[in-house]
């Protein structure tokens, strides 16, 4: 399976040098880090038109958000120069909803599966990108009713291949909602965090005495902000809610502080979490590493489920990543979940 | 200079044994905890009676901010029958205005110089302590004009000697306000996240997909619900008025969402703080280390000042730091500020 790489910032670049340190062959393309691409040696074309004319068997698009109308329209074009080939598109964004809406009015939705790595740092850019940022990421996958099955699992067989990620299989609706709760809400109180220290008249001593609870609380403020705002505003339908939501929980604990009023609702609320995540630890939210375990490895540990590739096996993986599940590889014969 | 300590959680814990290992004479006590610190090679008192039969030249009040009432009689108690000792009074409170009225209350109020290590895990306890959580920490002193100059050079030298930290000396009520900005506002803006998830109908995805920003975001949210609620109780007339202020912030960011508003000033709000602290680096927020600079290769540095401990110095400081210097090493004569 080759692969087409659009766009090589920090997760396109990222992408590319994973793939290729696999051994899948990649082609990549980026008009402005191309150069710098070739200079870390992997193969770059000159532009989507020149990509198009190596037929790679998938085509991530790994622009930025606001190029994926435009670069969208750009791969049609290329597939109408290219008779016969006939590849799967996919992407890296970090809303699902708004890129399959591009890819669709660009006449590519049947050839579409959504996908974003649940990875990333506050850098950008190819300069920032790296293989390992790659390694054991939990992915998002999305699909529709309509979407090919051959297609989803040739995108499944990249992200738990490979990638050596795993795969929650999702409705867009659903992967925008959770995303909300767990990315771009965090985002969105980083920034907060900082932009209140910011405008405070005790900023400079604020700052002298900030620790690891800034520090970790913050760091992903120190995201590009165009990138972030890019981010939360594509997922606005889902974010403005959970910030109302946020918004009114603060306001209730700020009434329960100033009337010496009961806080442990608000305390105790994340308890289930916290249990589920453990406590304490240093490494509670990883992503698994299946790509130690071959199939029948997988298949025989236990808690792991099997689905077979047969009748409408993406149905059966959408209802059950809905609960929780994530697949964690593929055998010829079957989906493995965990 | 000897030291006492009462209370061996995660700080006192650790606290003591950085003490010990810069070869300070400390004894310690703990109701909970003594045993296991004797285990590990602290000297014990059984009770606070006892440990200040060691006349210590310092005692540090350790305990957690809702027994500081207590401690702080019991040391009273113990005073009165120790004729001749002269000790100085200091704490490692996450709040500064309550410990004062605290430590007044019980008569102590002359001796005490507050004291806050911005430091600190997720974990709790003396099994969780460590000298290394000690290392190069930025601390908070704080003083009222009548503040003994003697006992605060005391502290001082304790903070910024075998400590390894560095100093801010701070009013009260600025520590209160700052801490509230860079640590209390943090810890409950992690117990939203994770509480928003616990709360959400999208639970099990959204973890399966939760990843750095997540994990970073939360971290502190791991902390012990109780002993998180208790700092931000003690510190509600500073927390509660920026959680108001996060509120309605947010509310505005969710207003402007929902109607296709710029939303830019949100985003771009913090660049005064990320330009300050350096962006896209790894160690934004560091304390200084100042242990290996003797006081004159620091007097000899670039960007350091000198202020000699003659007249009203501790005003002096109080002025400085109020700017956002902090004090890095102390010579005979003068206290030198970064």
């Amino acid at each position: 399976m080759s692969v087409g790489v659009v766009g090589l910032g920090l997760v396109g670049g990222s992408l590319a040098r994973a793939l290729q340190a696999a051994g899948v062959p990649v082609v990549a393309t980026d008009p402005a880090s191309g150069g710098q691409a070739r200079a870390a040696g992997l193969t770059i074309a000159d532009d989507v038109a020149h990509l198009a004319a190596n037929r790679p068997d998938v085509v991530v698009l790994a622009a930025p958000l606001r190029a994926m109308r435009s670069v969208a329209a750009e791969l049609a074009e290329a597939l109408a120069d290219e008779p016969g080939w006939d590849p799967t598109v996919t992407d890296v964004g970090s809303v699902k909803g708004p890129v399959r809406d591009a890819v669709t009015e660009a006449g590519l939705g049947e050839r579409y599966v959504g996908a974003h790595p649940m990875s990333g740092t506050e850098q950008s850019g190819f300069a920032a990108s790296s293989a390992e940022l790659m390694q054991g990421v939990p992915w998002a996958v999305t699909v529709t009713p309509a979407t090919d099955p051959d297609r989803l699992l040739r995108v499944l067989r990249l992200v738990t291949g490979p990638l050596g990620g795993t795969a929650a299989v999702l409705t867009d609706d659903l992967h925008d909602e959770a995303v909300a709760l767990v990315s771009h809400v965090p985002h969105v109180l980083a920034n907060q965090l900082l932009g209140a220290v910011a405008g405070a008249p005790v900023r400079d001593v604020a700052l002298r005495l900030a620790a690891g609870s800034f520090r970790d609380g913050t760091r992903v403020g120190f995201t590009d902000p165009r990138r972030t705002e890019a981010m939360v505003t594509e997922n606005a339908a889902w974010v403005a809610p959970a910030l109302r939501l946020a918004a009114r929980d603060l306001e209730r604990l700020a009434d329960a502080l100033d009337s010496n009023a009961p806080t442990h609702w608000f305390f105790d609320r994340p308890d289930p979490v916290r249990e589920r995540l453990g406590r304490g630890g240093t490494a509670r939210v990883t992503g698994l590493h299946p790509g130690d375990a071959d199939g029948a490895g997988v298949a025989a540990a236990r808690d792991v489920e099997e689905v077979p590739l047969t009748g409408d096996w993406p149905a059966e993986l959408l209802t059950r990543c809905a609960q929780g599940a994530v697949l964690i590889a593929l055998t010829p014969e079957s989906a493995l979940l965990r």
